[in-house]
């Protein structure tokens, strides 16, 4: 047994309901631990194994403006190019350790490209996504294939898959990513190749639709050439227009008497893969919400954790013990367990509608494949 | 935006490739950065995002004399009781910060009870199972049916079923214990309950055969009143005959010509669920591995880790850079990515056939279920 | 043994390869068999397990105008009304004893509603669709739901929902059913209920889009309160519009170089349920093709059989000994394992792009789901 | 439109509910209907679509003893050898015209082997299995491997493996066949190949285990070298003292208080593909029932038709209208929906435990792939 010099475990022997008397045997007994690399259960079990998740991380809401004004700094400052990859700068759960996690499993960050820059070629088995809160001139490059983005669109980017990002306007433009990097460090899946520094001429081109879209685009249609299920969607960009309408659709058929939203007032879709209808990537689920002006969301708590950003309107959040005024372009997380609620603003809203608009991910979708995911809606009669 | 007054992210600027040149408007942005909770990609992506899978955790070997050594104390020391729950002290790998992870998503302990003892009844969420090294005498109740536990005998206890464990012997009895603590605790899924504190006299019954198993334990039947795919196994415990027989047939259907190993020499067998084929837990695969006298194993490398115990015989394991003489009892772990070959002793085993018997569990399901599995074996033409 | 007076079984003793020799012990023994309602293999070998599969069905070709107008003569004579419940009209395999099966498996009929008449609620298990290949004003009504249809759209309707259809034009229209009556009779798994004699005034509205389409109709975006696998496609009607434009697509990208056809100038599509990327019919495969000027298709051979019928242009189909040239609206049925090739006019067709466009069901889901598929494309190698 | 000269359809115009009244006109419109091969609706739909499924097929029993003694007369007049290939005679269904089939979709047979006899190897693509209610001595030899044939014994044989037979005992042995010929010749899936007409002298061995049950012989475990799922159970013969253990668990269970039986005093086990829990083949079910003495099962209706063999035991059967007393060997036909229920003798049974024993197979699998299918118990209020 070659244990380190200096043992990294270290036991302090405590009285407590369910702890051993402590004895001069019971510290020898712990020291004896120490040397041979073990920790008992007893002295663990109740951070380890607690009675519902408990989570290390904090709800906390980013601020678009902020995040919006430092990218553009970086804009300046901050070259794009192969070994820094992304000029991207990720949100830092405050009580994460510092680290660029969102989330205990999701990274979610600002990427900034400006004018006719492009970001590197690479690939790797971390699962993506782009949404665009606004702006638009920057195509993403998926092994050739050019995919515009424009304010509203959502660009799935399954894992291993060569991309690489071009900024075809005049003006910088920003849009989140969300990537489950912290959950494959914690897993230690993670494979990364670096692919040409400079996509070609011909991939500079600004075609409206992708290839993609012309093969996947259609409503319930599948090329024949291309059947099968596969791990993340072959659409590669889910547009606005599509989501706004289906949004609209919901809240219209729901005023006709036909149902169709989640709860009153409140219509959300979620971004699928169309060649099996699970979601757009292994591990990250993508939806979006739209709240009606006036209109309060249950409150729900979910195993796993989420993301939002606010894409139109204005509204209160409230995430367990937190609770912030939100507006366009903000961002929040939802850490595992917390209850979440959202209240759409019942007035001087800057949108047409009224309605509060929010994109969502989260990583519901390892939770439900490995038998873990639970949902509870809080009513009056639950603890509090 | 609620930032605590210290903030958690703490960034350094520093000359590099990929890197923005140090200026003083670059330390002011990254103190904006600080301020507002956020962390640049280009200054971590080396660490997050490897070229291929480099872990935080260690090769190592915990040797089963000293376990059982220190777990034969704390049998005197420390009682089995609510709160503490069980006498299960687990491997703490040595690069963990000594947290009771043998690696990053696997928790692995032994567990000793004193004759007579009862474990109290609870239920979790994390997937659990126990394998018998050696000794016989205990039952594991699992909703009431008292499952008997011997040499060689594993049994797998998916997530939320109530059990409780009695020592019916009049000696001390000590298994393992495999769970996904530390990937629940990760990713934050885990719920726990705590059921009777004692179980019932009725439940010290010590039956010869499970419920379970006269459910479930035939070849290929399965009860027609409980047909349908569950997310973990039915049948509780895998008996070592069983088993045994298994590994021996596979070594004998090579000799005749037909195959049936893994590779030359080397029979494995795969515990699987008998309702859906899948493995045990939706968490855990677990198999058993035969080495003939002498055989060496091709170094596989495999995302994911992985917990060995040695069964029977002796031999010597190389994991990475480490390499150790192992025998009965002996556990290691080996990390993500971390190619992993055994050589079985070419003589003077205390076994009769000469054969290298081990157990092993591992975190595969997570990474086939979420498209992340890989796996790749070492031959000559590979970069060291 | 309650035999009938007069057994059905009537053997005849022949001499032969593999057959007993006549005797009159054997031709006593084989009275014994009728008389026991017994039939030996060795007599029946040849035709009930061929080397391959022999089609009962022979190919045919039925002309739409014959169809359309033997259709409105019965809208003359025939009512529409409970009883009846439909005025519609099969294709009659020539070679299946004048049963209303276009094949063994497949109902393909033309059916036909006068201007404002109703065809009464039902629902039946077996699985159904329409498409229409020319002429508007019917509205089917699903569950309260109408859907119109029109020229090209495809309107898949799963088992055992109930459903009507409305004339709300002033002229009669015309299209085709397609159904796994054939199928159902044979494995016998029907139900049918009768519904509302006549549907409500509400429900003879004209909706332009239907609440199914309203939910589902938005590619890869799936309502979030109706998220779940389905049997049966909820998406009520794909529309000409996204057909179209999706076939045209793929024959642009070949163009490009991109790929996307089945075949050099074969662009084909198949109509997929949201839900999970499956047909949208547990027993029937829709798919349509568009085969460009001049171009032809490989012969390819199935297990099970298609029904086939021209959407636009013209061209020359050979299915097996069978070759006839084909117009709008011509249906024709393609037998199991039988070749089937398509020639697009080189010239003088009446539509715009000269491309033949034709829309295709067939039995495949059967097959696929019984490990029972198999496909070979004939090459110049082949045996004729 | 090649039409034949004497159309095969041939159409009645009569007065009645639902139908048009008859003219001239209508007269005229059948006959052109006649002429260009249609058929329509409103004149079949009361057979074609029927309120639930009226078979075609009729209950009906068949006595061992006459099957036996019929087949010993057959092994001496019938050679077994090439073309005829299989000495087996066919259970013909009263109400299907004298066609081998016990149902619309399932083949029943009776196979017999003289001593030292081989059949010649084949496959093809029907599913089969074999089931021996008396005698031993007979090998099957499936891809080279022999797997021996003993009283209560089920040996699945999914298509499209090569197989032959050899008695190597000194009697003659007989044993039942069930196959999905009748629905893979209505579907037109088949496919068949001669194999060796000799199987080799190697071959004639007779392993009292089969290599099939070595690898895949033990519960819950699996082959690693062989992992993952198949259309049909790699598992060869499920033996008979599993099947009659798991049988008498599931009722000393029950009395236990503990449950596991399908209805009280009713213990029924299903035979499953051990890599996925499936059906051992992809179109049939195989099921094993044990009713204790004196018990009455609830009647069942199912869609989708089967045949069961009394094992051991003695009892009264009822089918729909029919009802027989039955005893060891003895086999029936239950039709699409008609109900089944079965008594085991109170007293008199020559077995030791008074049980009934059957071993049945069934179409099942079709129907719940398909979303076909439905059953239901009957109460006392139901319509009888």
């Amino acid at each position: 047994m070659t244990a380190p010099t200096v043992s990294p475990v270290s036991l302090t022997a405590v009285d407590g309901p369910g702890q051993p008397v402590v004895t001069p045997e019971l510290e020898d007994l712990y020291r004896g631990f120490e040397k041979e690399l073990l920790v008992p259960l007893w002295t663990e079990i109740g951070d380890l194994m607690p009675p519902h998740p408990r989570s290390k991380a904090q709800p906390h809401l980013w601020e678009w403006t902020k995040l919006l004004e430092l990218a553009g700094r970086a804009g300046n400052l901050v070259p794009v190019g192969r070994g820094g990859e992304r000029r991207a700068i990720a949100l830092a759960n405050p009580s994460l350790g510092g680290k660029p996690y969102a989330s205990p499993t999701l990274w979610a960050a600002i990427q900034y490209l400006m004018p006719g820059e492009d970001a590197p070629e690479h690939r790797h088995t971390q699962n993506a996504f782009r949404f665009v809160v606004e702006g638009e001139g920057v195509w993403t490059v998926v092994e050739g294939d050019g995919i515009p983005m424009r304010r509203g669109d959502f660009l799935p980017q399954a894992g291993w898959n060569w991309h690489a990002h071009h900024n075809a306007a005049s003006a910088p433009m920003a849009w989140i990513d969300g990537l489950d990097i912290p959950f494959q460090y914690e897993v230690e899946s993670q494979f990364f190749d670096f692919g040409r520094d400079e996509i070609s001429e011909a991939e500079h081109a600004t075609p409206d639709r992708s290839r993609s879209q012309r093969l996947w685009g259609y409503p319930g249609i599948a090329p024949v050439s291309a059947i099968g299920s596969t791990a993340g969607s072959p659409l590669l960009s889910y547009r606005w227009e599509n989501t706004d309408r289906a949004l609209a659709d919901q809240l219209l058929l729901e005023k006709e008497g036909f149902g169709g939203t989640v709860e009153p007032g409140h219509a959300a879709i979620r971004f699928t893969n169309p060649t099996n209808g699970a979601d757009v990537l292994p591990t990250i689920r993508t939806q979006f919400h739209r709240i009606a002006r006036g209109v309060e969301t249950a409150p729900v708590q979910t195993t796993g954790s989420s993301v939002y950003q606010v894409f139109d309107g204005a509204g209160r959040v409230t995430v367990g013990q937190f609770s912030w005024s939100v507006c366009r372009g903000d961002m929040f997380v939802v850490p595992s367990w917390q209850p979440l609620s959202i209240v759409s603003e019942a007035s001087g809203s800057d949108s047409d509608s009224g309605a509060l608009d929010l994109f969502e991910f989260n990583d519901a979708p390892l939770f439900e494949k490995l038998n873990l995911y639970r949902t509870h809606t809080l009513t009056a009669g639950d603890p509090s």
